[in-house]
């Protein structure tokens, strides 16, 4: 049997794979962080499992250990953030912290972020706002992974985007998301277990829509949720987080884990914050979601379903069981975390052994 | 043959049927032009069509002619703003120009609008924002006309949120969505026609999807675009634009033309503003977007596709012939405009006269 992970023994592991490569006390936490949270919301594609990809980027030098994400330059609730190739989780943490400096002090702020990579998951920096009582929202470019209407391949990222609000009694609001109609890893599964997919998910290499989840992602490339609509939100994000931050833009970013590791993927990101306490008092906001939360828990179901969810509710309900019970982690992040552990000659602790 | 109409006509036409229910010239102007744009770009289900709706609501006192919309908080980069119930269109543009104001001098602004109607098409505001150099965003929230994954009901409304970017030779990039699968006038035009529709489109009664539009929309509701993830922007701007707004939310928030006309339906809108110029300057960022944009155009076409649409050029395309030719009115819209002089004893303008 495999034994769960604590979620204070996957950081100090992850801190320790940083601060092997590198990395200061500080930036290895903030990191670890990020993605030992992503990892307790169930977002496991997202989370721990991208480290090792991250550290190989940092050992052949497209992403810097010691890289310093500063500003350059600013204005009463703006500021456009170098990201100095740092590893992703770093620049986009200062981006949101500058952002919601901003706001505190002008009421919104909004922070564009250059010269970065892969950022995780994009809730995390929305969920720090939220923490912090303001409204969150944060967006990443990605490299072009998906098609739009009247194309035949990929043409633009499948760009992540998130919000989240703070709540009174009640968990926070946390959207999370891509621009695709699915996740990758949703092919993938499929795939693995040779089932047919809907007819919207991807396009073949003619641009028609295809329900053979085995030809991604040589043969077929992801469509956008909602056809032209996540195209359109694609193209938001796009402008947002790349034109304006003077960031690489659609086919000028290289994927973080396909392409030429001592390069830099040259990936945007935007964030914004709203001040919530200075255009409302604070409870009187969280009543607010509060009353609307419970107004749609509360709406009649649909035959069948056992309760309609808020935003947020599925990974809050795993976080909370995640810091009383720690987490079993599946099959594919442990074999990455051992391969880590390999790459970087660690001695690997009890909860990674293999088991079978 | 019915004649087409040119643009200066039809606003004289608004403007003539908004003086006579005691509209300032300049509220009138506003209006007609929100209304007369929304029609040159194609979107005539959001354009004048509407005005018939609105003017019932004025005369029964639901809206005010003489509203004065006003900002009631503020910040360095943020306002608060009062709609007065005027007519929708005045309280956003208010709301967007009080958003650039505030991002002409702090890079970025936000205003959230209160006590409005439903506001007609979220592009036109977004706009406003690209004419002046700006990226622009804009949302409302609605009565609630949308199930979501779980509910069997109408839970929240289909939010409109629309983005507008400048651009340099090319045009605007401008996308205007609901956040349903499909906009009603869709369910509509199959039912009308016999025909069936997608399943995920609509659900029946027991919150199931059905392929019958005949259903909607007494005994079937809208679903959201890509199930949870257009639920979950319907919550980000229910949040933005209601919530923080001190506007009506959810069930608070009363349908604009099923609803009594004599009371308000306690609307909100959120505007965003971000400042291009102080960031980059203005040259370089359009140079940047053009060159997303000829990229993405340029991109090789799938199987049967004869271009791939850029967000807005349709509609950029239709406004040109618009301004050119005039536009040829569908009869939906030709008869509210006469039901409209009818309502208010106008003499037909020659243009408008049935010619069947």
């Amino acid at each position: 049997m495999r034994s769960a992970v604590k979620v204070e023994q996957l950081e100090s592991f992850c801190m320790a794979a940083m601060r092997a490569c590198g990395f200061s006390e500080s930036d290895a936490r903030t990191a670890a962080d990020v993605l030992v949270t992503t990892d307790t919301w169930g977002i496991h594609s997202h989370g721990t499992k991208a480290l090792r990809l991250y550290l190989r980027r940092v050992r052949a030098g497209g992403l810097k250990a010691a890289g310093r994400p500063r500003v350059i330059a600013e204005g009463p609730a703006w500021a456009t953030v170098d990201g100095d190739n740092a590893v992703a989780m770093i620049s986009a943490c200062k981006g949101m912290e500058t952002a919601m400096a901003k706001a505190e002090a002008a009421g919104i702020g909004y922070s564009a972020v250059r010269n970065s990579c892969h950022f995780g998951a994009a809730g995390y920096y929305a969920w720090m706002a939220a923490r912090r009582d303001m409204i969150g929202i944060s967006m990443s470019n990605s490299d072009p992974n998906m098609s739009v209407p009247g194309a035949r391949w990929k043409v633009i990222g499948n760009n992540p985007l998130a919000f989240a609000a703070p709540a009174g009694e009640e968990k926070p609001i946390l959207l999370d998301m891509a621009l695709s109609a699915v996740a990758a890893g949703k092919v993938n599964a499929a795939a693995a277990m040779g089932k047919r997919i809907p007819d919207n998910w991807i396009a073949d290499e003619e641009g028609a829509p295809t329900t053979d989840p085995s030809l991604y992602p040589l043969k077929a490339c992801l469509l956008p949720m909602a056809g032209h609509k996540g195209y359109g939100l694609a193209m938001m994000v796009e402008t947002l987080s790349a034109v304006l931050s003077g960031a690489g833009v659609l086919s000028q970013v290289m994927s973080w884990n396909l392409h030429d590791p001592s390069a830099p993927t040259g990936h945007g990101h935007a964030f914004i914050a709203v001040n919530v306490g200075a255009m409302m008092p604070v409870r009187e906001f969280k009543d607010r979601v509060d009353r609307a939360i419970r107004e749609i828990r509360a709406a009649p179901r649909a035959r069948g379903s056992e309760r309609i969810c808020i935003p947020g509710e599925i990974e809050w309900g795993r976080r909370e069981r995640a810091l009383a019970e720690g987490m079993d982690l599946p099959e594919d992040v442990r074999a990455s975390l051992r391969g880590l552990a390999e790459d970087l000659g660690m001695t690997l602790p009890d909860w990674l052994e293999e088991t079978r």
